[in-house]
């Protein structure tokens, strides 16, 4: 009998609370309890993105909401600038070329955070800039980007700030209206505790100006369809049903924590993590900026990536992600967001410590345990 | 958000397919699909006993069929022997009193197990005894009892030996027919993994024979009716039709691990929780036969036991045991038992660490992690 524990920073694990929702009958979309329910989760969002402005669902992955920022905002041979600092980096290149849009990429080394220098020269190198690419948190590098400071630099400007707020919104402070964020997006598979299948984007009135003089091609992402339709509650195309019904009762459940705890939860983990990480001598990925979101962490030398992950999956239940590209095999990624607590953090470095002296490497076993724990108490509330 | 952890011994966790299964629309119970479903889960509970015998299933939680073992074997005024090594032992002394049979108790201090000899020497002075009545693991004391040893004295005498099993079946070596146990009872909620209210009793053809001479009253619980409807795949009363239901799943789960390697998982588990203890300079409740159902371990003087129970379930979130009568409030128990892994043992005993550090008492954070994982590597399969 082996017990699964899902710690990759998406899909993260779903309460039974939430899984017990979707599991009720289905509701027919036209309708008006649906419209009841769509107006609900509606209003949540906004709390969550912290912002007046509608925030849009879409039955789609995180990157159809990518897509559907690029497709709205831009036309053929627009200037957008790429912060390209990891694999979803990377993507906002890929949607921008398959566009036919000119990226200038910022890259970045994978691990860290861009400098809002860089961002500024480039600005002032392409002035007509429509847009800045940037994701808050890079999952696959486990890094924050500096997105307020970025927001600074396009705020007063013609220029767009677009958020791939994937790891982010839930996670960390990302707050939409306040920062001067101009698109945020984000995903159902990550801090929002659902199966993936929905993603999520709001737009500034200054975007949403420039989705009608925008010419590239759109159809099912197209948002000014959708605004009009989800201004009635309800979706242009068929919604998923069922993970509207569970973001309800995931809504439900943030709210009741509060964003300000819910944020301090996934710094409490991740600090826990990365304490446990220098405590084994393991070197973090992201070092200046680490997201809240997950934790990267470099295996020693000689230990082959693949397969001790396949030992912790297959053979100790436990799921955590590995590197991208370049770093496949060389890293490992555990996650904080969403359904995460501190046995979380307990559970992932038990079994890399575990796996690690498995796999030959010299270890004081629960060394890094001690080190969480010593963070983790930090946390908890005191007794009475 | 606090995720919750139940790591008491009973009731204890659920597996989600098995929820899964029960949350299955109703059948009825008096059709032929319902005796489909029984006949197989028959064969499963015989397996599980290891016996030839028919294990019968009530509609009741393991009190229940303790009663019945009593009303169905014994006449008012019958001797019976008692191993009083606890609060489930002293629960076969007040059911025989009810019933108006004259107990003979050998009290054990908690904590202990029964000295063989002493069974012996009581079935000695009193030669007549209708049955001896013990548990085969004692859940408030975590110790074991030897039982092969007490059937090795009843097995050929007209003596029955009647095992409560509760916590021993699915989790450690009781083969009822082999040993020659006379009737032998468990209940869903342990090893199991369902919820609570189904109860277990399987009779030896010994026993079978006492069944028709015995006139203590029943009804409910008249084990001649339930055998001769459950020989025909239904039972006398409304069955706990979603549990049975359940039970099918579980026993597949059960089946598919193998009973080698269940009662070695629980094992494991136990003997890191003992290292983890040890290491922690915490004292064993049960020291000379610990049972691998669960682990008692006293806790520091000067911590009120209910208030650190407290703090760890509406704290931290994890649910672990206290004592029981005069040992309230003075040790904790962790579960072993059903759906159990090594992160479980992980859990418990961080938990018991921080709040433990939580509650003033000095204590090098992550001694106890690092004992047990050195345990749980040993049980770990090795690499590909």
């Amino acid at each position: 009998m082996l017990k699964r524990y899902l710690l990759t920073p998406g899909p993260t694990a779903v309460p039974p609370e939430v899984m017990l929702r979707m599991s009720q009958p289905l509701i027919h979309h036209r309708t008006p309890e649906f419209e009841t329910l769509f107006a609900e989760v509606q209003h949540g969002l906004q709390w969550l993105f912290q912002t007046t402005q509608e925030v849009l669902m879409l039955a789609a992955s995180g990157t159809g909401a990518m897509e559907a920022a690029v497709a709205n905002l831009c036309s053929a041979g627009d200037t957008v600038i790429v912060v390209n600092g990891g694999k979803f980096g990377e993507r906002w290149t890929k949607i921008s070329q398959a566009f036919g849009l000119k990226p200038v990429e910022i890259k970045v080394e994978w691990g860290q955070a861009v400098q809002p220098a860089a961002v500024a020269a480039a600005l002032q190198a392409h002035p007509h800039t429509k847009a800045v690419l940037v994701q808050a948190s890079e999952t696959s590098t486990t890094a924050l980007h500096p997105v307020k400071a970025l927001a600074a630099l396009t705020r007063d400007t013609d220029t767009l700030l677009v958020v791939d707020g994937i790891t982010s919104i839930g996670a960390t402070e990302t707050p939409m209206d306040e920062w001067g964020l101009d698109v945020v997006i984000t995903g159902s598979q990550k801090a929002l505790m659902l199966p993936p299948g929905l993603a999520f984007i709001a737009l500034s009135e200054k975007a949403w100006k420039q989705v009608e003089s925008a010419t590239l091609p759109r159809y099912y992402f197209d948002l000014r369809r959708e605004r009009k339709e989800q201004q009635k509650h309800t979706t242009a195309y068929t919604p998923a049903i069922s993970l509207i019904n569970g973001l309800s009762a995931v809504l439900h459940l943030m709210q009741d924590e509060g964003l300000e705890h819910l944020f301090a939860r996934h710094a409490l983990l991740a600090a826990a993590t990365r304490a446990a990480a220098q405590a084994l001598a393991l070197t973090l990925l992201a070092q200046t900026s680490p997201s809240p979101a997950a934790t990267g962490v470099f295996l020693p030398e000689g230990i082959n990536g693949s397969q001790f992950l396949k030992y912790m999956r297959d053979r100790m239940g436990v799921d955590i992600a590995g590197g991208q590209d370049h770093l496949k095999g060389k890293i490992v990624r555990i996650s904080h967001i969403g359904y995460a607590g501190p046995f979380d953090v307990i559970t992932a470095i038990s079994t890399i410590e575990m796996a690690l002296r498995r796999f030959g490497h010299p270890l004081e076993l629960g060394r890094g345990l001690r080190a969480a724990e010593e963070v983790l108490m930090d946390g908890w509330p005191a007794i009475g």
